[in-house]
């Protein structure tokens, strides 16, 4: 199949090399010469302009930053819509936010696009393996044509219902989840000032009710789990940075839909506190140093 | 055996009745007669005192509301340890401060009576069914002594560690489950209102990083599951004031420890809010409420 | 003068209108054809177009909404910019974020037009009896030449620093006003609840370090003080909405800047809570109802 | 007057040098010796037990840390109450929790001891110069009193009402306090980030709506005013742990008056994470270094 794949990053990057490695052939764009460069390398095409990358696709894969870069991208005089054949799939896996992802697709359907978000989770490991999850916005027909090939970059390609709802389904957990990470900290942290061995607490709360990925998974205490960042010196995973940038969608939606989002909004100004200590390159389960004595990051 | 218990409240009258039914020989005593008298009815013996409650037990048990009443209980002029003989193991299965069981538990020592702390979750559902979650902190010997007695009236005994141990794990649990609970309200809420079917979030949620009990197994948006208090109308349950007293519980704990609970300091007060507004006695699900427009409670 | 008035809705109107009192030659626009009818029934020319009001005029001041309609209306094909001389001062009275002012003031400055912002405060009130403050970001040149023309639409002329800075004095005064007011409402109602006479409380505060003008001379609690909005059912003054929107726009220039404001975001939530309870028409310092049991908006 | 002051830290060593400086005969105690024998060197006499040293005083005066110390001087089997004549006035100027104040001068009325709380603000700068606050609950009678001998120890004698209402207004005061010098923080580090001069930023704001205590007289951004602890690296003042203790009585009370104070708990957990940087001991304006970037305590 002929796949058009923009925006090389860290994430777009291994994802493109998967889909060369299943077989596709591949034309890339990106601003970063030596990004192209790398992924020429390993056989794909270069195109000099997005207009020429979209010309010629029969499916075209996005992976930017956030919103303005995907709006332009697509609807800019230049941009993708603008050299891209009518009934070409469209598929934009950044994060952005829900609204924005909308009006794009519409503008994508108007030029005869049908048009799909599929935002992902699982980090860069994630999309080097292949193991990515894709959460997908679009009808069924455009998530029945486009999930084999999501499936060659990820393990878990779920539908989340019409257009934008990738974006709402990522930002909605990663809400939750950093309220849990941030609850898990507290509680682990208490329960350590109160004399229990944190080793006992999470494996007593593991199985109880207060229960979740952030504890069981990803327990952010140091020494009480292994492979876990906290572990490592809060090392790999995912990036308090990066965590601070999904909060800041999921507020954005809230102040939107005029929905209180309290303790996200506590989560929102905490990550930002600890992200300018300068730590917002750790990842995002380092955000329990907040509330250890003398701990600096 | 011979059992004593104090404290035949909501949660405590069928804990006792499942001793009864294992065949333990049981004395009662309650400040209520009604309480009294219906577990006389089923076969208990009544003690006229706290003091005469204690004489003759080979295990004593209690179940009352708060620190000050277990305080009282305990080390009253004419209380527990007043008429327990030396050797006797005590039980306290109320949810209190770990300060002040770590202080009985010392006082009760020093009168020659291990002790262990041992607080439960499951709710007056669990109670009637014995399928209670204890939480126990005492020696391994002590435990030891009691676990045969505590399965009698529970599915899961854990040891928690030492002496006050069982009651941080109660609280450190219930404050993060508090904090689970309000960010899965916060995280249904904003997605339903970008337009994504809860159910389908929920799924989503459910299998990836914001995954947590408040959302797999009791999720508070109505129409997600069921069989929970959400599918019918917030009845049953642990109540929104419990939940209430256990975040006043965790939060002095943190104070006395110097320790920062950010977000649990929000849950309590949005909880205090919840319960201001008449809605003490619904399930702790119910905060999701306070989040959706025009719902009173 | 020649002076062109764009925006004539709540705010726009009265300010339109003490410029025509003050002797101006004014020409009025604005999209709902019954404002600009009461205008021209006082005096005011209307135009047809933003780009023919803007022609002819030897000082143009818009009062709008939010920032895509200040964009919209001077960066337009058809807008302000397009139509109005070379030389001409620019003066945008519209609450919008710092970020916005500086690039329109940046793109008029490369058309050749002085322009400063200059957002308000005092309400529709003021407003009408000229008595609004301005917060003005503009160099000093710029604030000397329209000073005098805004002191007869307002009380103080506050020169706030360069272009911008208007709007940054205007949202951060909001930022810890929204806070104080919450804080107010917290400290009245804990007193009174704990027994205190609330002007007793209230008389304490403001001779004491906990001072500030949301208790000594709006205090939200009923009974403390007359002439307010709490002594005649939350009407008037400042509608908890346009609290919400200036959160929004604070909690945005912090998102940008990197700034952590936990209690900001957490006052935001609140106003966002309260709003969604359909009570955002009330008066901000009806905040307080949140606080009171049993209250409901 | 024959007058007994108890307590002698550094609230209470300045406050009884001042009666001494008034003339009184006054006989003093404490637990630290060196702190006794330096009133002794200042003409006071020495008790040998709190039980003495209420023996033979015309008015006894106390200033503890706590109210366990308060309970305990007061109603041990030796205590104040054991030794003092019926009919000796009774001031307590501890911060202590209204709930023990009450019952503390309930038990003294029962003895025929008038008692008033009488908690002071001012610092042991106010202390040393007599020109400390006094917030008084008692009846009028006891008021009036009191009244003359305060004042020689303060400033501003300012009756709250009936007994226990001392301690609300202190706690009220400071909670609002609390609250109003971290939203000045938050105000006054985003306009610096936006680019406003924060000296312009701090003008414009204590003449507008945002105006308090804790930007007009005490800003904690440096720079802006002199004389301040911001001028001075946060030494001298209000230490921030002691903002911490009463933020702590007032968030007990709010507890136990089932009254919700969202912002008042989010600033204890704030000077909580604060102090848990080691900073306890800085004033408590030094709160704004959570807010800058790099800035560690």
């Amino acid at each position: 199949m002929k796949i058009t794949f923009v925006g090389l990053g860290n994430m777009g990057a291994p994802m493109a090399r998967n889909l060369l490695k299943a077989g596709h052939q591949l034309t890339v764009y990106d601003l970063v010469p030596p990004a192209v460069a790398a992924l020429v390398a390993a056989g794909a095409s270069a195109a000099k302009s997005l207009r020429e990358a979209a010309g010629g696709a029969e499916l075209l894969i996005t992976m930017l930053p956030s919103s303005p870069h995907v709006r332009a991208a697509y609807l800019g005089a230049d941009g993708l819509l603008a050299g891209v054949a009518p009934g070409v799939l469209l598929v934009d896996s950044s994060t952005i936010d829900p609204q924005s992802a909308r009006e794009v697709a519409a503008a994508a359907a108007a030029h005869g696009n049908p048009m799909a978000d599929a935002p992902v989770s699982g980090g860069t490991g994630g999309a080097a393996a292949g193991t990515l999850t894709f959460m997908v916005g679009a009808t069924p027909e455009i998530f029945a044509r486009i999930q084999p090939v999501l499936a060659q970059m990820g393990k878990n390609i779920v539908h989340c219902g019409a257009s934008g709802n990738g974006q709402v389904a990522k930002i909605c957990n990663n809400l939750l989840l950093a309220i849990s990470m941030i609850g898990v900290s507290e509680c682990m942290n208490l329960g350590a000032a109160l004399g229990i061995d944190p080793k006992v607490l999470a494996g007593i709360i593991n199985t109880s009710s207060g229960r979740c990925w952030s504890s069981d998974t990803y327990n952010p205490y140091p020494g009480v789990m292994e492979g876990v960042p906290a572990a490592r010196g809060y090392t790999g995973g995912f990036g308090a940075d990066l965590m601070l940038k999904d909060l800041g969608l999921a507020l954005d939606a809230a102040k939107h839909t005029k929905q209180p989002v309290v303790l996200g909004a506590a989560a929102q100004q905490l990550y930002q506190m600890f992200s300018a200590r300068g730590a917002g390159a750790e990842d995002f389960s380092a955000i329990i140093k907040l509330y250890m004595a003398g701990q600096t990051s």
